[in-house]
């Protein structure tokens, strides 16, 4: 943690080095805000032109002047009066003054530079060591599209070389990875703003992928006890009102749909009022819980424009949702077989490193301090008996009940959040769910809302990172690729593909060279190519190709099956 | 054809029969209109108290009377002027006699009732021999949801009684089918009109049918050379203008949602625009065509809330949807296969008497004539290639192309079209597709829109009313329940189930008599029932009961599954 505080401290200074560099070399230019984040730092300034590569370049010559000169850092606190005759010349700035409730504020200088600032930064200029600037992007001014376009300038340091150049190797290797990119470039899917941002258009080579992926969650599910079901996208408000979304979550749901009468629809953020439709169509005794629930349910939520990336953050996208109802006596075990059961699907899509994460009583709560204490020790106790390590998220549950969250490292060593486990106290009330218990009496359930992979598409976007686009044998588009020497094998080729039809096959039909072919079925990031020609005919024995490895061997076909068949069960 | 009409006449006649009835045991009530419909009649009434049960008792009596008087049916013209006063104390005539352009109006005359109307009729009264009133409901006047509600008396007549008790018995026998009844016995569905009419919950029975049909529907197509896709609910309203919905279809879409900065997005009411995006994302060649693009895609569409019913006419539906983009070359063999496709899934579902369509040239059509001939050419071609008798349809072609219509009869002899096979000239146009063809130029594709069940929701329920709820073995929820003759016998049970699990097993663990559990397991439409007790634990021979039958025999647990197996290939 401490490390982490010093970056930030870091990065907030080199981002003041980058705005005093910026006001030497064009003082017209008025300054935004540069705060630290989570990676590096930025920082916001208003010009007519756009900054150049060039103009990147001197700054960066400027910055490091900068530190060389080695400016001692000063905090500086005034009363406002003083603070408006500074910055008589920045005119957002003064904005943002006028926004402050103290009548004392900070300022942070350095050199000839000064900055409203409340810190806080290192002792001087010199101590930031190696940096890059990384980008220029336009932003408005307090993220309002109404307001001025600023020009945000991102950048990069750190105080050891080795550091820095890990950094800019691992934006250069994620940039390679972006599954927008790659996406596009194995046909993936696609998206189309002018037909609506952040909607997802899966392609025939990645709707195969979902289709397998969707099949394997369903019968996993299925056999661990869960039952299906399907549930509409759109609902009456009165619906929305009942469950709280219109209170708690109006700004991402889409505006309702008049339809006359008096009466308006709107599309889904969440499934979970649906299941709870259908828990309420009967009568339900304690004997057949617990109910495990799952849906595939497609929901939409209206994100801002600007944070919608790919498939990661998008505006329709499909849950991997289900609900328990249990009795609080099964909740433990609920959780245990839980956790298996995340574990096992991450597992299973090639993610080994995780980061969990149990979220405690937050200040704003619905339910009774004695449930949530129960709640929370029984969702630690499930952890302890699975020897699970965790960390504690201090008053980080949500309003409704306390959660378990798991996070995935991915190869590029980034965590990215897809399960989570959460224990609902808002909705049993709000619904008055009810089951008949051993002694004949109403009481109510314990509801447990769960997603593993989160969002098929976010899931898939992380999945085609993670492997580079090199997805693993049971998921890939095309599995083999039968790649014939010349036009005259192709009669031979298909009879393969025929004894292969248990696996997902095709012929390169093409009339082509055979290396133009296998460089085109390695672009393709195809698993396994298989080359036929005059040898191969001849002697029964087929030359197989592995992605990225070259030559294996040469096998019958019978042996072949195995090596696949072998490649489908890993 | 002419005995339909002959019955048309015989219906009409008995409402007018109905209505002389009516006039004469309540002369207060006003007339509305009362046609012949698709099976029988109607009349509707204006009568402040609702007629009751007994009501219709002297109703019917009455009837019998006109009948036995046998009164002449005479056709009398007269002027619009002479008409006024015929109708003077009957404010509906009267409004539709304004309504009539004409200045000759004809009325129809028995006895001493008279009546504006167009005919034709039988020739005397006496001509009706055997007649019922079936139901009471209420109706708007004109449809008009602002208008008189009226009271719609329905009912039925032959000249046989014979011919009378059968349809009798046909009502009885679908009312005991109702898949509204059956769906609610059985828990599959729900319909919660105040969350939004014309929605369906899937309960879990429900939802595990569905995932059967969707799974085999989505295996079959991949073996027959589709790809998937996956499209999301809604879109611009830009998209909806291009592809032309909102000029042919916009009273079936909800309405839009204003999303801010100008923009409205829509929920789609079909799926195509959505696949032409993706097919227009890259250049295809020739060589890539025929191209089968396949979604189960969900699609709303605002009916009017009197036509809404059960699952057989809903606002959300899932379309087992296919595009096929192929050359002119091409179409013949694609209908081809698409006829084979058609009745390979339908004769899987037990539906094995078909009719079959040809819907040619409507008077207002996109494209060019030649283009429909050789369409129509092909279509036809197609279907005696695969000697299906078919029937033409003559100018019942949608606006964009020509359509081959099969309608399924189910076990009561309704007919019910699910399954469409239609060219479209009007989006290729429209978004300007085209493929590269054989010499290098831009050509356009043809394009195929396809349904085989239609709709996933309406062919469901017309598959619960076809086998009365009894699933075909396949496709039952619970495919097997094992019935212990006591609580000894638990144990024993779960190891059986353990030994079933390739299928869809369940223990009845009640503390119950075992013919109770049979009474239970037969009332929930369970195909097989195996009964374990002392007898069967120690000759490890099991009692097999099937649904409806009874007794099958004493099988060890190794037969079991074999019968069970041939079960599922059936």
């Amino acid at each position: 943690m401490e490390e982490k505080e010093y970056l930030k401290r870091y990065w907030h200074t080199t981002s003041h080095i980058l705005a005093q560099a910026v006001k030497r070399l064009f003082p017209e230019v008025k300054l935004g805000i540069g705060p630290p984040i989570e990676n590096g730092f930025y920082y916001d300034f208003y010009r007519e032109k756009p900054f150049t590569p060039e103009d990147i370049e001197r700054i960066e010559k400027e910055m490091r002047k900068i530190i060389e000169q080695n400016f001692k850092i000063e905090r500086i606190v005034v009363d406002k009066k003083e603070a408006e005759k500074i910055l008589k010349d920045e005119k957002f700035k003064l904005e943002i003054l006028s926004g402050i409730e103290d009548d004392k504020v900070s300022f942070y200088k350095q050199g000839e530079f000064i900055d409203l600032c409340e810190g806080p930064h290192l002792s001087s200029t010199g101590e930031v060591k190696y940096f890059k600037l990384l980008s220029v992007a336009s932003a408005y001014w307090r993220g309002d599209e109404k307001r001025e376009s600023m020009q945000r300038i991102y950048g990069i340091s750190f105080p050891t070389e080795e550091k820095l150049k890990e950094y800019l190797n691992f934006i250069e290797e994620a940039k390679k990875r972006d599954h927008r990119v790659l996406g596009k470039k194995l046909d993936l899917f696609s998206i189309h703003p002018e037909i609506g941002s952040g909607l997802i258009f899966w392609h025939p080579k990645g709707a195969i992928v979902r289709k397998i992926i969707e099949d394997f969650w369903k019968d996993v599910h299925l056999k661990n006890g869960y039952q299906l079901l399907y549930t509409p996208h759109i609902a009456d408000i009165s619906l929305w009102e009942k469950s709280g979304h219109l209170s708690f979550y109006k700004e991402y749901m889409f505006p309702p749909m008049d339809i006359g009468n008096g009466k308006f629809m709107q599309l889904k953020p969440m499934n979970c009022p649906f299941h709870i439709i259908i828990y309420n169509t009967k009568l339900i005794s304690y004997k057949e819980l617990p109910l495990r629930w799952a849906e595939l349910g497609t929901v939409y939520r209206l994100e801002k424009q600007g944070v919608l990336h790919g498939l990661l953050r998008v505006r329709g996208f499909t849950q991997d949702d289900a609900h328990i109802f249990c009795t609080p006596s099964q909740l433990k075990d609920e959780i245990k077989n839980l956790i298996d059961l995340v574990y096992f699907f991450l597992k299973k899509f090639g993610f080994n490193e995780f980061e969990v994460y149990l979220s405690t009583r937050p200040e704003k709560f619905v339910g009774s301090i004695e449930n949530w204490d129960r709640a929370i020790s029984e969702l630690e106790n499930a952890l302890k008996e699975k020897d699970i390590p965790y960390k504690i998220d201090p008053g980080e549950g949500v309003f409704y009940g306390p959660k378990i969250d798991i996070k995935i490292k991915d190869s590029l060593g980034r965590l990215w959040q897809c399960s989570t486990i959460q224990v609902d106290f808002n909705i049993p009330e709000r619904f008055q769910l009810k089951y008949i218990d051993e002694k004949g009496n109403f009481s109510q359930p314990i509801m447990i809302h769960r997603a593993i992979l989160g969002s098929i598409e976010r899931f898939f976007g992380i999945l085609i990172e993670h492997c580079n686009g090199n997805l693993p044998f049971w998921l890939a588009p095309v599995q083999i690729k039968i790649l014939p020497i010349s036009q005259k094998y192709i009669n031979f080729a298909m009879e393969i593909k025929e004894k292969l039809k248990d696996f997902r096959t095709e012929v390169d039909l093409k009339d082509e060279k055979i290396n133009k072919k296998i460089k085109e079925a390695e672009e393709e990031k195809i698993p396994y190519m298989v080359i036929v020609g005059e040898k191969e005919m001849k002697s029964g024995k087929l030359s197989l190709r592995k992605h990225g490895k070259g030559m294996v061997g040469e096998f019958e076909i019978e042996k072949l099956k195995e090596i696949f068949k072998k490649e489908m069960e890993e």
